[in-house]
């Protein structure tokens, strides 16, 4: 059996997705800019893909949704454009994000420290939370920005986006939000949050890679990413990946619809609750953050004396996938920095496996990653050099 | 019958080429980042296109090739991070480019202009075609960059790339090349021809949208356009687009081994001439910038009296594609930049018919279009309120 847990890092296309690319390849192949046949021929499931993302993210008519080529690219417009614009071109020099944003958040902020940028990086709360009165303190008269993600993408926990977006409008501060890990998974609502960016991408939600979105709110337009050609309105050049778009629009429609979101709370939650109290039975292993407020898809446990890499050896030799934390940043075997900004003493930050699911996960792919995951834990305990064998927490109970 | 003739604009993905990338949807979906089977089995296909990537453009292995969204993005990453690097951060504050580059380069160039650099818009020749004397004359002591086409994507007219090149490594200064229409079409080797930076997109060579390339020449890189994860080496951030990727690779293979450009130069070009032409033979018609040294695939024709936009209609009825010019700029009905630069009076500005062809192009289409060709020139001409009607030009005796 294969077990695939890491759906925080990448999704199976859906296949009824793949279905709706497919004839975009070979078939339906003109440049949807081009005036003949073979162009507007790609209208129609362009058009229809632009509605199912309005829908999924509740904008209104007058907004725009930008097609990019992913989240990342998302994030780097909103900041850059806000730099040309606001800081370059204006008499802003502040932006407000936090501690445990994805790296496509904090490396932009940091290379725009490098050019003189002054950034605020509020920290989180011990249950890995941004509290929303921290944005109102930092706000200052020159503050061009502020991002703050709608779920983590490591502990799945949810920051109070509508508070945020009512601080930021009241305070006439634009307002950011990387929603990559929320859409699917919770509501997201755009208005009545008071955001006036988000950013997206297909491949968190079953869609395909390579491939985003960028909503902005009406009278909210920013100096393009990407100059060049006239797509999007000018406001993100390049030919638009027709496939692509078609795919991410139809697996908005199939993450975002209330059966679908209903789903993800009852099904998809009880699965991950399943695992998580499996692995809680044992002793010395907590949910880093807490149970509250979370995707009811992802759990971050710290298993004590067990390294998070050979977890992952352990269970991969058992074809289960799961994370040590962000796959963006997994290349490096650095100390989780979501766990560093919570607080954990040190000897736990090597510790943290994630566990997501997806709608794809059924009950037997969880017993029997429950019954890999206590034998792994038990056999790398035992071979520990940290951790000591003592009855309270010998494993062999198990 | 339909008839594809837009190859410029786009292409049809190759059937050999999707096929390469389905598994990479709905099967091998992983992470490519991640430690587990699920991304690792990514890994081989992923290599192995890097590979056919690098034997396309003759890259040596310790250069980068970094997989961006599109040539686009590439263009950007290029002028913008020498913006960053070279004229914010550095001395230097001009940047020499020409007056016939894609939109991606001239507004992205115009973009700088309004940040206070200095930007040369070298002309082009009456052939179409840029003196590399000239760039040699305009290179000053704080010149950041040059960047200039390979093929221009509406006359296919080849730039003289390598003695650029030369003049670029012997004046110190950076070399960018926009290749997007060469690739596939005539031989490109970056080595050969001293190019620093070059970029390219899958699909105008049978591969997928969505996905470019952008060479770096060891010691060159830049400041990345796309900041966050470590992809890319971190010259590019955000989650590969496995798929996309395998796809680029594949068509890079196909479109550049020496069988394929051997077909391009033999029977494309057969095809291109033959339609060409027939074109000719019709009073009053020219080739914008004359035959010599164009790739292969790509001719564009001015017809007196014709609107392109009117020839684009008929042809259309009869499922024939064409373009007027870029895709890019395609939407509105401004001349055709590239052909008032070259000087054509204004009666024959809005009046040019770009057709481009592939190696899917046969004989039997190229018939079928020149007939249908020949009989929309006499009939938009005969409706021409601007085409006098003259022994000499009456379009009758076709």
């Amino acid at each position: 059996m294969e077990v695939y847990l890491d759906n925080n890092a990448t999704t199976k296309v859906d296949p009824e997705v793949f279905k709706a690319m497919e004839p975009f390849f070979c078939h339906i192949y003109g440049n949807p800019n081009s005036l003949h046949k073979f162009g507007a021929g790609t209208h129609p499931k362009m058009i229809e893909a632009l509605n199912y993302l309005y829908e999924g993210i509740n904008a209104a008519d007058e907004d725009d949704i930008i097609i990019t080529g992913n989240a990342t690219e998302s994030n780097n417009t909103v900041i850059k454009g806000i730099w040309v614009d606001k800081i370059l071109n204006g008499n802003k020099n502040h932006i407000i994000t936090s501690e445990v944003e994805h790296p496509a958040i904090t490396a932009t902020c940091k290379f725009l420290e490098t050019q003189g940028v002054s950034v605020t990086y509020l920290p989180v709360n011990e249950e890995g939370v941004l509290e929303a009165s921290s944005v109102k303190d930092y706000i200052r008269e020159d503050t061009a920005l502020v991002s703050i993600m709608w779920a983590n993408n490591e502990t799945g926990k949810l920051f109070p986006i509508k508070e945020i977006g009512a601080i930021c409008k009241e305070a006439g501060v634009p307002f950011h939000t990387d929603a990559t890990q929320a859409i699917g998974k919770v509501p997201v609502d755009v208005q009545a949050c008071n955001v006036n960016y988000l950013s997206f991408s297909a491949h968190k939600f079953h869609g395909p890679k390579g491939v985003g979105g960028l909503y902005v709110q009406d009278g909210f337009a920013l100096t393009p990413l990407l100059h060049g050609g006239e797509q999007m309105g000018g406001h993100r050049a390049g030919t638009v990946d027709v496939a692509s778009m078609v795919g991410m629009g139809v697996a908005m429609k199939l993450a975002t619809s209330p059966m679908a979101l209903a789903y993800e709370e009852n099904h998809v939650r009880k699965l991950r609750d399943k695992l998580e109290n499996a692995i809680l039975e044992i002793p010395e292993t907590i949910v880093i953050g807490g149970k509250e407020n979370r995707t009811p898809n992802t759990t971050l446990i710290s298993i004590r004396g067990v390294e998070g890499e050979s977890m992952l050896w352990d269970m991969n030799q058992k074809a289960i996938g799961a994370s040590t934390g962000s796959a963006c940043a997994s290349e490096d075997l650095e100390a989780n920095p979501v766990m560093n900004a919570f607080g954990s003493d040190s000897e736990l930050a090597h510790t943290g496996v994630r566990f997501s699911l997806s709608r794809f996960n059924t009950e037997e792919e969880i017993d029997y990653a429950i019954d890999v995951i206590k034998n792994a834990i038990h056999r790398l305990r035992n071979i520990s050099s940290s951790y000591a064998y003592t009855p309270k927490n010998h494993v062999s109970q198990l």
